[in-house]
């Protein structure tokens, strides 16, 4: 097999073409194929910027035009041939487009430098992956409010340490999980507003002499205003590890979230069904269903996590300006967000096939001692301190639990063994639904906060 | 030595005391008497509220006041005894109040659990070490503001892959890390924001019964809201994560600065020399003086970094509502605030001790091919198409480096060899100083640009 | 406050104190005190090779072990000062002794650096931190040993995806554990085998012109082998990282028992109950008794793989020799040893409390279709291929479901109308017991093999 | 498009289809298909196992055998049709097969289960990756050690923490990287042996109850033993993260020796020339040649740190047995083995064109205080106590480097200014050849210890 010799493309400089395995370690076209479309946007603002300066003739501005149309039509189609030994993306398409159009192709690269190029590119492209995740959040925003809406009174236990702790609604628990997504929402948007600075301008590390328009080109490409610092715009990857930590987090969410289903799905604890066609079987065993989509996802958490690690360790101590590790910023940035996005649809579409067992649900949330707290609480009203309320009620617990007996089996007679401030209507506070209502300020348990708590997310939601 | 008998302390439902081993396990006193100021700030508000709604009477609240003001001046001057058996701040706190005032401080806990609590103080003390942190990045970008003045018009190499690659100045070089700093600001400042609810009300997980005013005491405690999801308030550790991300990117920032000190401070390069008053000498070596500060700070961003791991994995997959593992977000958030803030104050007392050697500077940018773009770039305004341009120069450049010349020692005949392009007035681009001049656009290394970069940085601090 | 001045304490060099700041900055006696003792003995073993070859006066050698042997009890009865202006340990040390001995103190540091010298120290540290840990881990499988001996038949549901999987014995589950952490120690063995190297004669970074003898100090500080390369003596931490990810691997097994213990004891499940003296309570609910220490130890693996992660990064592209980065290697070290010690112990502790419901795990074993393969394996008997009796089980299992039966109670009738292979004696298979019995070879859960199991684990512990 | 209705080709079980998106998440192809062939080994080997105990007949055996050679020949030529919605590898494979041959295919999978399958196929191609990168890494060294011999004596300034510390040698500065490899190919080795256990047999988790024979399995794959324990042996994925640790620990040593490679072929420093074929230029300036090979590895070494925090974070807290989070585990195997060979393959191949600039390095040795050390030990032997000395020759450098002068170059009157201790011999040990030849102890820079080490490495090299 000849040799590459990839430079000879680019430069008489080199004396020795380079070596094959060094070109195979060098590429990331499987990586680069992805930013192919916003590299053309880019090109083309850059090039109508160019003309608009009068470094470029309008006769070349068009060529230059017809030349990257057809071959985004060559890449939309498949027809592209894609050639590891141009190295990347950059010069794929520059090397088709001197074929298609000759001398105009060879002018495109003016003003600019392949380290702003692909700052550009990769801005466009994160960019436009949050767009479209933004919208997939708020669907499973939309999920989650539906199902917290439809079990907002629901009654379940709460947990703490795995221990029962008190009664909560299954609604209530599930909008735990829309406040995380609003803040991985703002999470996201945070990074969205940071990364849309143009870099394109700042063309090796230091700007150019040309006499570029930068606000033309960033006002083309949608970016709110252009990078402040040439040597920062090729160097900075912060885009990527902001975007890794917002990954990162949301993933993380859903985790805590597919450890509870796993849980609830469990024949042992029995809380929910998940959809068949979002479980699998066994190869050997052929009574399991299997909740693999909550498995998995938790799964895809730690991946992303590790994304996260590389280009924090990646970034570390590299001296300015633009050096080739920041090619291995590519990977973690584009698998980050097509995870957390695939994950975000999969469970929005998941979501809806859960079933909740209520009777399971309210079973175990009256078989605890659930409503301990509230019995402690009825103390403190009848005068005593709540630290010796607690102690009362926690004795009480122990004689009740070594004699196999509910809170509420209780006689008067023996609650007045523990303490003589309790009197016939402590009955009243022991059960799940009186212990749920009670909690009826902004972020408590209670049904009616529970529905105003779905509103006011519907109308952020819309808001947003 | 006899057993700490912890759980003694609060309920009888335990028939046998702790261990030993498992009490010295649990505490994490070291990392509680940092929170002790907002642990006792969160009870004092706590118990106004709890005073305002009336569950609490105005005798009880002045006891409490009374004795947290002893409590607080005990801490300060050192005589308050921590006690490990009590097992945490709020217990310590709690007991000994208990034993000032009595009867009260059995009542402070009323309609709180210690869930909710040490999420708030955790909240408060973020927001109160944030507070400082700002103001300390402010400060090392008036340091870094102050250098970039200075040498607006220093001539120095830029460099891309550490080789040679085109002039610039100092002033501009040392602007790219004014604008990672203010992406780190804006960073903290998004984590604040997102922090700044309160999570009192949430109780153990699902609110409390009592007639509560949350309002009441965020608006007291500064918080710019109440947590709308009691589950989620106490178990929400995303602050954390927050804070260690945006820790990690400041100290990769302030890494990639080290490495540029610590090379641009070897002799071999020697564009700079540190203070002695930061730097460090060698037990053998009696010539050594070392750039351990910089050194330091980049090992200490590792530190962070590992901080940011440990926190995304310990709340990778946690079922809701609090578990214990949360014990352990206490030491990175604490050990990321110290360490960052540490790193910052000490990075803007040594920046100003740095004294540029701007002969060496010049010298360097001058012997390499620094301006082989430029002469490119001329030809371009010859009419060569750019990418042919660069094949010229690059053979010029191979030419000329073959023959141990510089640029502007070739003749014109010997460039007529590669381009018939070439004239007299070619000279006039191949100098460093025209070719930083001429990167006369925002973002570029011009001097005016990098004054101008200043000022407008300097008028954002002022407003910020 | 005056200056700490510290490298006046060493060279002329310097022509400006130390900021104090930076000195703040700079010091780990925090860490450096951990290695105290280890720091005398490198010095004696050094100082008696000294007066070996002849470089040192025996005079001078018996000064100094007298100054030694002092400053030792001085730091073991808590008496040293430690000065945060001497920087560190080593200084700390040789100022002490100097102040002593006098002169002999000040010839102690002949034909060593402190970068040979702490490469020593935390190699002398670290291996007997894990000769203390063996013991440990020996001891926590001890306890598992007896624990699976107990239950060598006792029935649960083992779980793939936390659903019902299969019968296996709670013994069997135990001594997977086993299988971990006999890997845990041989991980450990390989660490402490390859960092036992003797650093100390690299000095700086290039070796030392004194004729020194460096066998005779490995031997007398017990190491197998002298370093073989003096610059990657001074600046390899490999050992760091080698600890750090055995370490995390150890963790990472106990907080899958933990998340397991955890799971065990949720009254949902009710398979364990855990003594009262590793639980704790709840300040605010009185029933509550949580299984902290399970969750304390899932959170600190977390910790652990933070180090790990921060060890990577701290050492990813350092150039040689020794940097003060490597500082930050010191924290991790000692973080992660003791963590993980503490862990083995409060484990070993805990375990022996954890009182098995043998009722609940069977119920729960025979509650699902556990004895679903053992049924198609009766089916593969009478003839059918694998793959198709899974069907024919899996028809039958969702027939049994739909009605609410279990296997067992299906009549033969019932049975033949998804297979006629179906035979009275399919009874036999079905019992959880027979199921366990079955699986009776090397690795399987049967009753026999564990038993097995444990003594072949005892045998190697014992051997080891 | 009509849904892929996976599960309905192995269970009636399930009422729905899988949905799509859920499908596609699911589904880990590009993974798998590296596992292929050791899948067919695997089943090869059970096969025979199942026909020698008399669970399957030796027509049934054969067709396995014949349908699995041809299904490799189809994989081989690429003929093989993948199907995602046959989820994996094992059902592609067993479809095909019963395709094939018809009802001896629905025999294979008898007393086994994905489970064991999938952690056999996982060992089987971490041994084979292991056992390439093992002669690989051999080549590296062998490499280096060539370069280290040529280099023996070639003298250069060697570094700590940047700054000039001693002269060394250039070959001994490389067998730095030679002892570092010696631990990352022990590293890998314990790897090795410790993953080379057979899982199969352990079925689903519990082990299964035909009579399974799997010794004979163990042997024909050349396993080294059985698994102890069936739930251990489908959880398991330790070695998983001991290869993430050991690559991680291999491209830290490499990316140290990158970043040497980068800051000596930076032309201010001057010390290396890389060979072209390795090098790549700049689409803007003409003049660039970047080592971009070096900053690859360095970057890639980010990746692979990556690798081992997802591999951490996924397995913490997974309960046993087996889960499906553990899919992600293939990715971080497979990347990294296939990182760290072509790093080190194409190391190996960049190495010999590294041209010494032997002149250079002598020169910069020359050029600083690099003997001051030297000079230290000079005066210990005149009698001064080393701390004494090291005060002296510190006041000396100090006065040197006012006055723009070398040690060399100071008259013994000026010397004599700082001690009456030196004489004219003083001169003997200032010079750098010198220094380096002093150093001749095992494991010092002198040129015939760098000989000696080498032959040794050589020998090791041999034997292993």
């Amino acid at each position: 097999m000849p040799s590459h010799a990839v430079q000879k493309t680019w430069s008489p400089l080199f004396a020795v073409a380079a070596e094959d395995s060094f070109v195979d370690f060098h590429q990331c076209l499987a990586e680069d194929v992805k930013l192919a479309m916003h590299d053309i946007d880019g090109s083309l603002a850059h090039a109508a910027m160019l003309a608009h300066v009068g470094v470029l003739s309008d006769g070349d501005l068009a060529d230059i035009e017809r030349g990257l149309d057809q071959i985004r039509a060559e890449i939309e189609s498949g027809r592209f041939v894609w050639r590891v030994e141009l190295e990347d993306v950059h010069m794929n398409i520059e090397d088709r487009l001197t074929a298609l159009v000759g001398e105009a192709g060879k002018r495109l690269h003016t003003a600019r430098s392949r380290n702003d190029q692909i700052a550009t590119d990769l801005r466009l492209y994160a960019r436009s992956q949050l767009d479209g995740l933004r919208g997939e959040i708020d669907a499973l925003c939309g999920v989650l409010l539906a199902q917290a809406e439809r079990h907002a009174d629901t009654v379940m236990p709460g947990f703490t340490h795995l221990q029962v702790a008190q009664p909560v609604t299954f609604g209530h628990h599930l909008m735990a999980y829309v406040a995380m997504l609003q803040r991985d929402r703002a999470r996201f948007g945070e990074a969205r507003e940071r990364l849309n600075e143009l870099p394109l301008g700042a063309a090796a590390l230091a700007g150019t002499g040309y006499p570029i328009d930068r606000q033309f080109v960033a006002q083309r490409l949608g970016f709110r205003d252009v990078s402040r610092n040439s040597l920062d715009a090729v160097s900075d990857r912060d885009y990527v590890a902001d975007i890794c930590h917002a990954g990162a987090m949301l993933m993380g969410h859903l985790s805590r979230l597919s450890e509870e289903l796993i849980f609830w799905a469990t024949p042992l604890v029995g809380f929910i069904e998940i959809g068949d066609a979002f479980c699998t079987g066994s190869s050997i065993m052929p009574q399991k269903k299997n909740p693999d989509l909550a498995e998995l996802v938790r799964g895809k958490a730690a991946r992303v996590m590790g994304n996260h690690a590389a280009v924090l360790a990646l970034m570390k101590g590299q001296p300015l300006a633009y050096n080739k590790d920041n090619q291995e910023s590519k990977r973690p940035l584009i698998d980050t967000l097509e995870t957390v996005r695939a994950a975000v649809r999969v469970f929005a579409a998941m979501l809806p096939t859960v079933q909740a067992q209520t009777d399971a649900m309210r079973a175990a949330a009256d078989a605890g001692y659930s409503t301990a707290t509230d019995m402690a609480d009825y103390l403190v009203r009848r005068g005593l301190p709540f630290r010796d309320a607690h102690h009362v009620v926690a004795a009480v617990v122990r004689h009740a639990s070594t004699h196999g007996k509910t809170l509420a089996s209780l006689s008067l007679d023996e609650l007045h063994g523990f303490s003589t401030a309790f009197a016939a209507d402590v009955a009243d506070v022991l059960t799940v639904d009186g212990s749920v209502r009670a909690r009826d300020h902004v972020g408590g348990t209670a049904p009616a906060q529970v529905l105003r708590a779905v509103a006011d997310a519907r109308a952020a939601l819309g808001a947003a």
